[in-house]
């Protein structure tokens, strides 16, 4: 497993007057030169206020970005750097949100890419990835099996995966730098975030990691990783105190998006966890779809999966808390209407 | 039809250092109190330079608002001003975007909303509208079945449509002071933009004559208007020189958003077309799918509707030309899923 080490700088009178998206922070993206950028000037997303489970927290929200997840956060630093690396194809696996937003920017960079997802993904994300000109592998059996065909084909051809690559936690950092700018330059008190592979979560520690090593903050927010009860081999290990994911079953669960039974990163995700005083936790399904059905009466269009993190806002948010709701609603169409009929 | 007059400042300095949304024009939006204000901190929407059709054009992402279209720059204002008016209850009728935007905002006021949407809108639009909670009307028939039976019910409701109601367009006038802000306080050349019942169009040209009388701009842009071929009563009235839209037959588009025969503002639009030296024209079927299809290509995901503008770029953009893409793509998944099988 590969990191990227980068002393980032962020020259904030600067930056104060750049374009509005995480471009802004260019002296802390490892992508030397402007021309390889490949860019939809995505990011800077709303942060809003709102109370919640009687509870004041911010919303931050992820889900307004091109292809309709934060993963265009990852994508765009991950494919600007291998235009960069002269790479003119490229292999990717995913059930969903990372295939399309490796597929859009591929289609922005002008690059090949072979998106391989499991054929029971949903009919709408493998429309979305193959008319953004994707060239995509649907694999039958389980997602496992998608991931060995990946790496078989990877074996030969560029690996844009938005777990190995690292580069992809080179964009999600901007995360962290965002939250901290919105709020004046300062840390919030938690941010409390779903947790699957760690995308997210890993690359909003490397970036406060940065802005602390930078001066800009002298100290870190509480990182509260939740995971669905029905697939929560991080809660597990945190709770054991294990260095590793620990071995689960598995289940169904609606918050398909954070389903990862083996979360690569673990050893980093635990790690950056403990570093800043938080905590990995479980929430039910019951108190997901709670948490889904309060947050679209409110106005907000989220995936289930968003909802798992706003589920455990009642016992874990306090003082300034940030909550990103990380995938469109409209992503999850045909599953919003069976779950609420 | 009534009208809002105001007279809007732009404290350019102040605007500058305010949050990266569409209420940063704040002296410019008559709404009187911020506590009536509904937002979530939405707009300020990206501006991407792209090279289409052999043009350079600058394509405002116009999809990236909360609930997936531009119509919620106009909801935003429209339920602020409604909710300080002290309406509790609300009707609107709509086949798509403007009826989940209307829902998003009333979720997140508070207000109770009736939405009324023909019985033959995709299913995806009216779980939408119902998942924010709203009360979702089916109704049978065509789409002037529809707009009856909410206007039957707004006799004793307050009818907060996205077309009679003035505010809606004080909502979307902000399109043309997000743009001249981003070109630097400058006008570009021209404005390509889907031309239905105005709601765009009609608000950039409010807000354009609001920059010029306020002195920031001293000439406007050239505001062409798109119809689809199938459906032009705009296009066939400029044409004729006629004052008000013409009687025409709707025929089958997939333009969806733009298939209005009846555009009650017409008068205006017409007015307002003409004095920016625009044009008022119409592109075919075939020249609609090449271009959603060449955009989707370039990692813009947009709804078929948004594609009727950029079908017009080859023959009507020039030196600095602005298009907006106005719905998401994740909103037509089916249908792009069947357009392009």
């Amino acid at each position: 497993m590969l990191d990227v080490e980068y002393t980032s700088q962020f020259p904030v009178g600067t930056i104060k007057n750049r374009g509005r998206n995480q471009w802004r922070y260019r002296e802390a993206i490892p992508v030397l030169y402007e021309e390889n950028i490949v860019s939809f000037n995505e990011g800077y997303t709303p942060m809003v206020k709102e109370r919640i489970s009687r509870k004041d927290v911010r919303l931050k929200l992820e889900y307004l970005f091109p292809s309709g997840s934060y993963k265009d956060r990852g994508a765009t630093v991950m494919i600007s750097k291998a235009k960069e690396q002269g790479v003119q194809r490229l292999v990717e696996d995913s059930s969903g949100n990372a295939g399309s937003a490796v597929a859009a920017y591929c289609a922005k960079a002008g690059i090949k890419c072979d998106i391989y997802a499991p054929s029971y993904a949903s009919q709408g994300k493998l429309t979305q990835i193959r008319l953004y000109g994707a060239n995509l592998h649907e694999v039958p059996g389980t997602r496992e099996d998608t991931a060995d065909a990946a790496m078989k084909a990877a074996e030969n051809t560029f690996y844009g995966s938005h777990v190995w690559n690292p580069y992809f936690l080179q964009g999600t950092k901007t995360f962290a730098f965002e939250t901290v700018e919105q709020l004046n330059w300062d840390i919030p008190d938690a941010i409390i975030m779903p947790l699957g592979h760690g995308g997210l979560l890993l690359g909003t520690f490397i970036g406060l990691e940065e802005l602390f090593n930078a001066g800009i903050i002298d100290d870190f927010p509480r990182i509260i990783g939740v995971q669905s009860e029905a697939c929560a081999p991080l809660a597990e290990a945190f709770q054991k105190g294990l260095d590793d994911y620990a071995e689960i079953e598995k289940q169904d669960t609606i918050a398909e998006g954070v389903t990862i039974s083996n979360p690569l990163r673990a050893p980093q995700i635990l790690d950056a966890v403990r570093r800043t005083d938080g905590e990995i936790i479980t929430v039910t399904e019951n108190e997901i779809r709670d948490a889904l059905k309060e947050a679209l009466k409110m106005g907000f269009y989220i995936e289930p999966t968003s909802a798992t993190a706003l589920a455990a806002i009642k016992d874990y948010a306090y003082g300034t808390t940030i909550v990103p709701l990380t995938g469109h609603g409209l992503k999850a169409t045909n599953t919003l209407g069976k779950i609420f009929p």
